[in-house]
């Protein structure tokens, strides 16, 4: 079997933003489909894990767009696995548009947890090394984008404060990855998303959150196009007692402003 | 060319509740979507009408479900124009799991208008009458559900008020017809949802919205199972003068619980 998989999609008219450029949560969640896809051929997906217990867990997703599929394309993700440790994998994407021009990048790190333990498992040991043989030759790893940064929080200013509701919530009771970055972007106001495209987000997922938490976003400006964003959860206990936990780290690098291009 | 077009689709596993059903907002996009086509596949659709500045506006929406596509299932919608009136053109679908049970209905209200003025257009001239070909004969009109009910609120309550983002916006500028549902849908506590589905959806668009304009949601009980929703928005002129207007007039049914059934 190919090590790697194309994912075909279509960019439907309500998947765009004011501009006609896809939504970066509708184009992550392409590639969490791709992505699951790709697992599953291989015996690897969510449905086949189950059964021993065991799931994968998105911890790290950096995507950089030097171009947005926009309204009415027909593009594709193609996805694989670069490389296998024992207790993480790190796939890669590339965004192309049909006709075979890529648009952009995307790396993951997922972990394989035991669902009982939630602890991670030895992905290496699992299914006796099954895994390694799915790792793409090195000549056809090609994602030419960095790799993680380190997230460095210095007191940064509280934002905003909201509840999460149904609509966040998916079917494993936990916010659906993807809700977060709709919520980042969401504290950037209009007049950004006028002057300057989104080109890279980059966010680390620390922790789950649930129905009813209360989610505080924190942010610190790194530079004009740069900032970081810290989600911290307000979760109350059955003891009634009040935590709060980081819950992800993500940093939004915006375009210089479109005028200067 | 037949009267009814099919849409089909598959259940995502990002496209689903915390209990595996279909969020409605999901839904109804597919049921956008399958409208669109269809109307592009007749000349009506939102490209062609552009050319004459002209375009089609969703003013009322109500689906009754008696079941939810589930996660990973494939299902179809199916459209087509039940009659057509001088302002205002009735659309009903329906949809079915692949194998042809029928899971629940819809009905919508459109109207087409004038880009320039924002007026609506006759329908029935433009084009010499030409959409009238496409009204589907009256012994496949098969919609088994109510029509429009009348809203009627009487000192309804302020639930919440929330200002509206990046995320809801529309390739139009405007407020995503679905996002209305999602953020109705919101106002209700993870408790309704574990014991109760919703069955039936029913929106009046009265007017747009769009970028930064502070939506509050009022709220009346109409009995254990049905809500009104009422939202305005609260917009800022050029001239700072605030005003108030209605946005969308909604009913929302939930199921009795399900320990009833």
């Amino acid at each position: 079997m190919d090590c790697i998989d194309s994912y075909p999609f279509y960019v439907e008219p309500f998947h765009v933003d004011f501009r006609g450029n896809i939504f970066f949560s509708i184009l992550g969640n392409h590639m969490l489909n791709a992505a699951g896809n790709h697992s599953q051929k291989r015996g690897w997906g969510i449905a086949a894990l189950n059964e021993t217990r065991h799931t994968w867990v998105l911890s790290r997703l950096s995507i950089e767009m030097n171009e947005m599929p926009k309204e009415y394309e027909h593009c594709e993700v193609r996805t694989w696995v670069e490389s296998v440790k024992r207790y993480f994998t790190n796939r890669n994407f590339s965004i192309l548009r049909a006709d075979g021009t890529p648009l952009g990048y995307a790396r993951s790190i997922w972990a394989m947890i035991d669902l009982e333990t939630r602890k991670p498992c030895d992905l290496i040991s699992l299914y006796d090394g099954d895994i390694l043989r799915y790792v793409v030759p090195e000549e056809e790893n090609i994602c030419p984008i960095e790799g993680y940064g380190r997230f460095h929080f210095r007191e940064p200013e509280l934002l905003c404060t909201i509840d999460t509701h149904y609509s966040d919530i998916d079917i494993n009771g936990h916010v659906n990855s993807m809700k977060y970055i709709e919520h980042i972007l969401d504290l950037f106001p209009r007049e950004r998303f006028e002057r300057q495209q989104v080109r890279r987000i980059e966010i680390a997922y620390k922790a789950e959150s649930y129905f009813g938490d209360r989610l505080s976003f924190y942010c610190q400006p790194v530079s004009e196009v740069e900032t970081g964003i810290e989600i911290r959860k307000h979760a109350v206990g059955k003891e009634h007692e009040c935590s709060e936990e980081v819950v992800c780290h993500a940093r939004i690098c915006f375009t210089q402003d479109n005028n200067e291009h």
